[in-house]
């Protein structure tokens, strides 16, 4: 028996344990590896690697110390007895596998395997390697059980209201946060969108943390369930909310290690919006060469799995495949994303009009699910809401109800990229541009990002301004300048006809 | 600037960085997920995981602490100026993106990928990704390039000696430990054996792991040239060596996942005997139905591979098919294993004559390397060696130079598996006794595992004992215990004619 200690270390979603290597309780100099252990006294034994420390002033000899992830889990006090043994792999591995020797896994294999990974029984090494196994190839039934594990077994309700609605963009398109209009749009027009949006993944910005910068988005279930009551609309991070909790385990490895497949990716975001209730949902891939999707036939094969997915799981989708060769609005991060959205629900003059045409064209589908509605009305009724002012109406509403944000500052470090020829803008390179916005420290810092002068289409002197960088931090800023001047993402067209 | 700290906690492969959560150098709030860093100050800077601290007392706010993995390649000492920097992905994680997506490597994209991980710039995760990705196929030339770059820049040399031996063993056959005998018995012929030896890894006993129960195998490079000048042989441990480093990282990643492909284990043999100077090896595939090689047209597939990549790499193969059916000797467990060696080299009558002649078969295989003798002779001289007592004598001299070992005991925990029928042994099952072998312990305690007092062709009466389990730790006699009634891996054939 070992007296429980903690050491209040975060190491995102993994769970570690300390064990001094002079514990009398195990011969911890015969483990030379990774281990995984079990740790018993709790409830439920908790999964945790072994971490070896040979300070006693951090872990005495009949201590067994846990990190702060691992010590939520047991739920015990400090000084409580507790055991450990060493944990055999899950079961579940040998699908694995199988699933790298090229073989079909059936329902019941993806259930053990998310489930595994749900209780901690996976160590981010074997979520990787479940991800990239399953990354080459994964048939329609595969995804469709994948996505079924992944709701997991508890899903949001909403009162009996029969049409629940929400927007996916599949990304790759900086700038593209027409989500906060539609929800705008739809709240303001009646129907239940409970917006479940991420934080940034591989982007500059994820909805959640454009939103982030007018308004707090960790909102409970609870509060979700009144917002959408009172305002119809609400944006709440998925991460503070208690759905689908093995997919925001594998998504922390997606995002590290940056091998995300489409078929993973359809999985993921059905399962999330099926965990939050969602009936019908609009689902946007955008292509483009610099886009995630890159052409319309991988577009097309993506809707139709996901219509598949949709069909078998009682969930209504209308995906539609949008342009994505450009960055969409001017904004990149989530300062200047969020200015943008709100110069389009003000009716600015100098709101980005292609932001703008594309949140009243999914909006419109979005409230075509309405069955009062007639078709093609929806795009109509959308702009009316937007213009009448309704649209603002309603999110100052869902700002005020979910709580406004101290809003962070733009960041101060900036520069100019500027022309060094005169022509016209013939293409800005989405990858490009989400790369330096990314190094800029748009990631990490919402201040921080692109403000795009000039799209495809304008006309450019030489000397003028493209667009301009913003930095919170002096070695971001750097690190943006120093790739920048290698390729800046726009091409221009010095030929003339224009 | 922040000062260092040391905490004295061991990762096992993973360098670690904590931070405090209030320190004012850094916004570490916005971390929000697993993040690699960049630690400045050292020599060259040093890659690892951020960890978030919320107790002063483990890491100020003006500290950064490392674990000792991380700490020692920094080389500083503690209250040092260090800074650090959000690491950006290596470049080579593109290739195995390549990779998954089902495209062939080149020789600078496996080099690029070795020469990250040999520098700690891939997590364990993405170690994983790799393994999985070039898990599903691998081209011959890329084997070639894997093991080229596994090989490094550093390898040992041995003072022009125009033939320097080696054996190695595919695995899978408990009980194998024909390597101490073989090098006894090439030894003892005169012929330089510096055997690289390596501890258990998914096995109840690596050959590391049975020598270490009769010398010190944790050698040193000079120690190693000195005993190869003294006594022809040596066998020490791979890990004490300072060759073949970036193997040993994904070795470890290996062993935890489990998911060895061949082209993976073929890459990573070779390039330990390359980079450990071995000219000439002896390479044992074993064959059979629970055997790591189940039939001779994949064992023929890996001979070609090998031959393929040590012909361009200038490593003269010897690949013999053998047969792996049921395991080799009684003892499985290093202490088991370890007497049964001995039993051979001392020439008792009731020696396993399963091992001897195998031994006998490999031994005079890698004889035959010797210009000097003649085609056939091999197998005489070796049994002349063994039976003479100079084998005996060699591998003493051995076991002195390299220090004798203070023999762990025999796990004291023993049960006796019988058979319920009279009949005779038909089939005894590799991966089902491996299995219980490491349940009792035996991968951890080198007094652990099996005795099989019964082999294939065995007659046995009802009530009379197959093998004894022996644990050290009796929760792993428990759990060898609760597994062993399901299927004991025996079957006894009760029908007449024998």
């Amino acid at each position: 028996m070992l007296s429980l200690k903690h050491l209040q270390i975060n190491s995102f979603n993994e769970n570690l344990a300390y064990i001094n290597r002079e514990c009398a309780a195990y011969k911890v100099d015969d483990i030379k590896t990774l281990t995984k252990v079990e740790i018993h006294g709790g409830v439920k034994p908790v999964f945790a690697f072994l971490q070896v420390v040979d300070d006693p002033k951090l872990v005495k000899p009949d201590e067994l110390a846990l990190n702060t992830e691992a010590f939520e889990l047991i739920n015990l006090p400090e000084g409580a007895n507790i055991s450990l043994s060493i944990s055999s792999p899950p079961a579940s591995l040998n699908s694995i596998r199988r699933k790298i020797g090229g073989n079909i896994l059936n329902g019941g294999e993806y259930s053990s395997i998310i489930n595994d990974i749900a209780a901690k029984r996976y160590s981010n090494m074997d979520i990787a390697a479940f991800l990239v196994s399953s990354g080459s190839f994964m048939t329609a039934p595969e995804v469709l059980s994948l996505t079924e594990a992944l709701v997991g077994d508890y899903t949001l309700n909403w009162d009996n209201e029969s049409i629940v609605v929400d927007h996916h963009c599949l990304g790759g398109v900086p700038g593209n946060k027409t989500d906060i209009i539609i929800t705008a749009i739809v709240a303001a027009y009646g129907l239940p969108m409970p917006k479940t949006a991420s934080r940034s993944l591989t982007s500059c910005a994820g909805v959640a943390d454009t939103f982030s910068v007018l308004a707090n988005v960790d909102i409970s279930e609870e509060k979700f369930r009144s917002l959408i009551r009172e305002n119809r609309g609400a944006i709440a991070c998925y991460d503070s909310l208690p759905i689908a909790e093995a997919n925001k385990i594998l998504s922390s490895v997606e995002r590290y290690i940056g091998l995300t497949q489409h078929q993973q990716l359809v999985a993921s975001i059905l399962a999330i919006k099926l965990a939050a209730g969602v009936t019908h949902l609009v689902l946007d891939i955008p292509v483009g060469p610099q886009s995630r999707i890159k052409s319309t036939n991988e577009a097309m094969r993506i809707r139709k799995l996901a219509e598949y997915v949709g069909d078998m799981l009682s969930l209504e989708i209308d995906a539609v495949i949008t342009d994505g060769s450009e960055p969409i609005g001017n904004g990149i991060g989530a300062v200047l994303e969020a200015r943008d959205v709100m110069k389009v629900l003000r009716n600015k003059e100098d709101a980005p009009q292609d932001l703008m045409e594309k949140s009243l064209f999914l909006a419109g589908r979005m409230l075509e699910f309405d069955p009062k509605l007639r078709g093609g009305q929806g795009y109509h009724v959308a702009k009316e809401i937007l213009q009448s002012g309704r649209a603002l109406e309603t999110i100052n509403k869902i700002i005020y109800a979910q709580g406004k944000s101290a809003q962070p500052q733009l960041g101060h470090l900036t520069r100019d990229i500027v022309s060094n020829v005169s022509g016209v803008v013939e293409s800005i390179d989405n990858e490009r541009i989400n790369k330096i916005g990314v190094l800029a420290g748009a990631a990490q810092y919402h201040g921080a990002g692109l403000d795009l002068l000039k799209k495809v289409g304008d006309r450019v002197e030489q000397g003028e301004t493209l667009y301009r960088i913003h930095s919170v931090n002096s070695s971001d800023f750097a690190f943006a300048n120093s790739v920048v001047d290698g390729y800046t993402g726009y091409e221009i067209s010095t030929k003339g006809g224009y």
